[in-house]
């Protein structure tokens, strides 16, 4: 059976409708999946999880690589035993963390090398341990070692490190053709920063190496949006549209509901549950924060077209409360009631890509979002 | 309906199951009351609690005058339905953490006032304000206002103390008597220190009173457990034992077994979600702590005799490394089993009280959680 199927593709936009097949489970897109680094969504139980619906989730090999370390997770049976997750899972390399780490690492034509931001020890990922790893860990979805650059590298570097990208999405590509065992499917990453010459250059080389998926990273980080759909939208002309795709790490409601219109099928960010601990949450009429003062004796729910756990059980009011005191069942909450959230919004996407009106509701979800007099 | 009923007694010691009817709801004892200090049990939803068996908590006057008002939870409908707790709520006055504040309190005949620890204005609590505003937050069970001496007071300072203690008894049994709405039921406290005579003379005077239910208070503040239990042995001679005995903040298992053995059938404690947050857990072969090298690799549960969401889900080396890494869902699985040890620890101590065997619980109790070499 073929990885990924498209079942319907929408009339006036690029957004299109299908299915994962991943190890014998059926997986809707477009599909948003939550981050959960460390083998944890953050305050969330996998029964939650289950409950709100999620049938994927991504974790992180750095992190994990580091904290517990690949041998623990192996000998516990691999990540879904080691967490307890029956459902699938994405795993990152790690390449955009270890980027991050700035100063703390180097980079070679082999891989790249890097401190442990917890014990300060030196570590060093090629592309090809970067794949085995994953594969070790029972990943389900792998993701190639990529470079990702910061947004104001030059055009010289640009050039430089796409090319690295690239021989590095090859020698994965080879590595798990290599392995004997049940193999995850793998996903090569887009890279080629703000320059489209590069992009597109990138996007046919990483379509042409026969990867199960094609991702789209080096985006969101930083620039302003308008860059952001204007490099994706231009990228997406040049992959293999039969393939899923997936534009990483893009998290805000409106940036994901254009960018399925363009033809993304899945999503991923630390967005709803990272702006939970920060006391916002994510409504049909736009962001709230429950700093705000409004809120101290607002008896509504979060979201009154909500029906999650939070929202049927709590007020405005109580979760400010919980938030003010620093209370942990404020996270938990909130992490809820936004997850629930980015679920509904993808899959009410994908109902009316299906129905033929997805049109209609991208613009009225916009209209609702950005204004948000009613809140 | 009588508040308190005794179903049975145990033949060898003094432990007694019994009934509390609150409200049309009946809660069986000995029972153990989470605490949700600031309208939340620290790291669980109720949904949790109720799973696990919960039938009443308690949360705290003190505490939510400050944050955040009563004003607020009068408005929202009062505290059941400011935090959507279905079940009962038992408030405590907050003494005990007025009394804790130190420097930044100063008590006289009339009442303690005290420093705000959020922003620093100044308060003052009288017996009567306490008993009105547990009223007007719907509280179903109420405590007194007492002053709860440190622990090396003199002798001098002991009676003086005590004798306002009771005096603020007398003032709340009458401030209640006078609310006109649907009365709360009301617990005096026991002070008197580590003193004899006034404790004798505490416990007589408050059981002369005419409260609903008598409670201890003023021990396991730093003392050793050997003095606590010889203090609450002698107290409880000298009380209305047709009352619901009360033993306010005890919270580790071997002192509750004995307790019970005693004859008291109420406990609090902070202590199941405290030991959560520091990666600790009760097992029925004792306490255990996750930051321990040896369950890097331990695959097994928590407590191989607990069928907790947690126990039945995840290993220690799961939760261990949930700890480590500092995530949420460390403190919520342990705060979840930890909760459910303590429920089963009463609830197996009543079934024992009721089926005649409760020496042979408590001495295999007790004989299992000391020596954990098995853990």
């Amino acid at each position: 059976m073929s990885f990924f199927k498209i079942f319907k593709k929408d009339g006036n936009t690029s957004a299109r409708a299908g299915y994962l097949y991943i190890n014998e489970k059926i997986i809707p897109t477009p599909v948003f999946m939550p981050v959960g680094t460390k083998a944890s969504v953050k305050a969330v139980t996998s029964e939650q999880l289950y409950k709100i619906g999620y049938e994927i989730i991504l974790a992180n090999l750095y992190h994990l690589y580091l904290q517990p370390g690949i041998e623990v997770i192996e000998k516990a049976g691999g990540l879904h035993s080691f967490m307890n997750w029956k459902k699938s899972i994405l795993t990152d390399s790690g390449g955009f963390q270890v980027f991050s780490l700035g100063k703390i690492r180097k980079v070679n034509s082999d891989g790249v090398e890097f401190k442990s931001i917890i014990d300060g020890s030196y570590h060093f990922f090629t592309p090809a341990d970067v794949v085995k790893m994953q594969c070790r860990m029972g990943s389900d979805v792998i993701m190639v070692l990529d470079e990702c650059m910061s947004y104001n590298e030059n055009y010289e570097y640009t050039v430089k490190s796409t090319k690295r990208t690239l021989k590095w999405a090859e020698i994965s590509k080879k590595t798990i053709d290599e392995v004997n065992s049940k193999q995850p499917k793998i996903f090569g990453i887009i890279q080629g920063g703000f320059i489209k010459e590069t992009r597109r250059f990138c996007a046919e080389a990483i379509s042409n190496i026969g990867f199960d998926g094609i991702a789209i990273g080096g985006l969101s980080v930083g620039e302003d949006r308008h860059l952001t759909m204007d490099i994706l939208n231009y990228t997406l002309d040049y992959i293999d549209k039969s393939k899923p795709t997936y534009f990483m790490g893009l998290g805000d409601p409106l940036g994901i509901i254009d960018a399925i219109s363009y033809g993304v099928d899945m999503f991923d960010s630390v967005m709803p549950t990272r702006i939970s601990r920060n006391g916002s949450a994510f409504t049909t009429r736009g962001k709230i924060n429950l700093k705000n003062n409004k809120f101290i004796m607002d008896f509504t729910p979060l979201d009154r077209d909500c029906n999650c756990y939070t929202c049927t059980n709590f007020t405005r009011s109580y979760l400010r409360h919980l938030y003010k005191s620093k209370e942990i069942l404020s996270s938990i909450l909130l992490s809820i009631h936004n997850l629930h959230f980015m679920y509904n919004l993808v899959n009410k996407a994908r109902k009316s890509i299906i129905e033929g009106s997805f049109t209609v509701f991208k613009e009225k979800f916009k209209n609702n979002y950005k204004n948000n007099t009613k809140v």
